[in-house]
């Protein structure tokens, strides 16, 4: 018999392979940080001897979620401020609350939201905010596993000032985090609206030179595009496409409201899509037309966007919301079948960042992140269709244990590496300083 | 001090009633079924001695929420066929199914609802269904609140055969149940595609002589108003107001493909409306005008639907989902705020069902039907606002405590009526039998 680490074992293993393997009474060997075999419980059983036997009682064994849009520390603001013109909630609100963001915060915030995030079974997101230095250290604590960014923009950041300093902090971190297991540093201006071509062009060769991937927000709303037309006169696609922006490591949040041509160029580049539904929903954005996006082969995945537009980050209720709108929207109820939203919420997100070699599936060779959800539930029986359950039923409480990289970040319900109450009070203490000088 | 039953303590109380009010550090005190104050802590303290005390640790007190449309027994159904065609989910899978119900599984498939209903802070549920003398039994055992009636149509039934005896069996449930403290008994034709006018006018003359509400699908999808035209040249809406259907005792489920003609009848006759967005977003039936029926004053309550076509009865979701489609619908964040949300879920689904006498808010005499939930967690970290906190980051799974008609149903998230085991094992057995019959 073969000493392995940890042997997950009496669940259903769906894998999420190229073969779409889904194995009744199965199990899943882990060595350090990755998956040594997967197979059923009978066979790993007498293959292997582990220092950790972690019983899944009859649930679901799955390779972690992948949320491919966050503002993490915005958990700081979870609330703040709903159901107000955007316009008012961001220069009221938002805006108010971030200029006085302090590296301090972001870490609380960030902290905060990787409890949030393991406790729903994500094990890996994409965040763009200020002081991601700060959202990278909280995130390697936690043991999550997080590409992350330094928002860029034309006008001064609480955190690098003037946007130079920003490309070159972007660079310090691309350095200093070269080679992390866990974390890898994208270059993230906001927006075409908010950033210059100049701006844009620079990050790209920074991008370029490192290898690194490129996550920017397009086409969030009417409004936004209506804004690009005026500038440049072209749509926010088309002016990226024009200044040479657009590639296979961009990561587009939103593509809210695009036109066929726009579209066309996100396939012709190979253009990743995030699509955070709920988001756009409540910030009444739009309605991103994804089904058309996974008919030209587009790949898409799901995100949450930030705490304050949403107002969680459990990845299984916007699951269920992305099934849901788009049959609505499409008045067809065959479109975003389950097993499709289930990819897209695993493998495809981590094809959207560029992470398909390490993560997103349950296979051979590749990491171990993993997640196992409880099954034993009223509101979980009976189960006719593991996919179906995943979309339709489960919600991110249900999920018991959660491993990221071969280290065992939940068990039980239980947080492994973060002091939850520490965590929660910390944060309160920065709502409370923020409702004062709200106040005042 | 005067004796009380139950005195809960140290939460924020949310009332719902008529003031608004919301107690930080409040109490509330219950004695047999009804509520006898509501105040803050001290002061109640000082005043009741209890036989049990509840520590609300810091949460939220508020009314039980009132799922104003179900098929309860369907939760043997859950996820038993996704992302199909209507006519084809129907006939192909749902219909055959159906066939084979008893009211032995009807009594199962019914304890298992109500297990999920209670563990996600559901206190009363509106049921159309088969069987349902087993549905009423089950709900009372479980010690739920619960509108209840047989569905009658013109073809005969898997319970009580040819329609007259449907109409018999509903005067029989009228008398067997009548002043239950927790059992209502509607009548409930299925809907006017499915009920000839002879039908309708039988139902609404036994509802009338009792003194009973009503409940009938109506509109649900533009194909079902369509069918109407053809058959009568009316909607379906005018079609109920030509015959005299109409009044506000009706409960009118789904409402998604109204005329502006249409809402102004349910207007004129008060007919209160059961909005159902999961189920008409999963089944693709379209969104129901719910901004221009609150416009217009018409009373409407949230429901869930069957879990054949949700798959849950989580309410908590089903507001989220409430606040966030009409804001996309209408591309306007300020529609279906929070605490009108919430009333919707509370009072108003209350007033729906004709019980807002009895429950659907916090206020002195009223019966206890009195959620708590639990707000030390990280994803309802930090709290702005409590009704934001219940529409967009609560979930029924932090639901905690439920009280109904003064009964402690669930405590610490066990409950207490119902032995969840075999509730579940039992619905289990169906679903094995169902896979075997539809594979034979």
């Amino acid at each position: 018999m073969k000493s392995i680490d940890i042997l997950i074992k009496n669940g259903w293993v769906l894998t999420m392979a190229p073969d779409n393997a889904l194995i009744e009474t199965g199990a899943v060997a882990v060595s350090g940080h990755s998956i040594v075999e997967i197979g059923p419980e009978g066979e790993l059983s007498t293959r292997y001897r582990a220092s950790k036997i972690i019983d899944a009682r009859g649930g679901i064994i799955m390779p972690g979620l992948v949320n491919t849009h966050t503002h993490a520390a915005m958990t700081c603001f979870r609330g703040l401020a709903d159901d107000l013109p955007l316009m008012t909630w961001l220069h009221d609100h938002i805006f108010p609350a971030e200029a006085r963001l302090t590296s301090e915060v972001v870490c609380q915030g960030t902290r905060l939201a990787c409890a949030e995030l393991i406790l729903s079974g994500t094990t890996t997101f994409c965040d763009m905010y200020l002081f991601e230095d700060a959202v990278a250290h909280a995130a390697k604590e936690a043991g999550i596993r997080a590409v992350v960014g330094e928002v860029l923009y034309d006008f001064p950041s609480p955190n690098y000032g003037p946007v130079e300093e920003g490309l070159k902090y972007t660079e310090t971190l691309i350095r200093q985090w070269q080679d992390d297991p866990l974390i890898t540093i994208a270059v993230e201006p906001h927006s075409a609206y908010l950033c210059s071509p100049d701006l844009l062009i620079k990050a790209k060769a920074i991008a370029d030179e490192n290898g690194a991937p490129m996550v920017i927000h397009l086409s969030e709303s009417e409004h936004e595009v209506a804004q690009l037309r005026e500038k440049y006169g072209r749509t926010p696609a088309e002016h990226l496409a024009e200044i040479g922006f657009l590639g296979p490591k961009l990561i587009a949040d939103h593509c809210v409201a695009m036109t066929e041509k726009d579209i066309a160029l996100l396939k012709a580049f190979d253009v990743k899509v995030a699509h955070n539904p709920e988001s756009n929903m409540k910030l009444a954005s739009g309605i991103a037309p994804v089904p058309e996006f996974l008919s030209r082969g587009i790949t898409v995945g799901i995100g949450t966007d930030s705490c304050a537009s949403n107002n969680n980050l459990d990845l299984f209720q916007e699951m269920d919301t992305v099934a849901k709108l788009h049959k609505v929207q499409t008045l067809d109820p065959t479109v975003m079948d389950a097993p499709t939203v289930v990819r897209m919420a695993t493998i495809d997100g981590a094809r959207v960042l560029g992470l398909e070699d390490q993560i997103g599936s349950l296979e051979r060779g590749k990491k171990a992140d993993i997640i196992i959800i409880d099954i034993r539930q009223p509101h979980l029986v009976p189960m006719y269709n593991v996919y179906s359950h995943l979309v339709y039923a489960v919600s991110g409480h249900d999920v018991v244990t959660a491993i990221v990289n071969g280290q065992v970040l939940m068990e039980d319900r239980v947080l492994i590496t973060l002091d939850v109450d520490t965590v929660m009070e910390d944060v309160n203490r920065i709502a409370e300083s923020i409702v004062l000088k709200a106040g005042a």
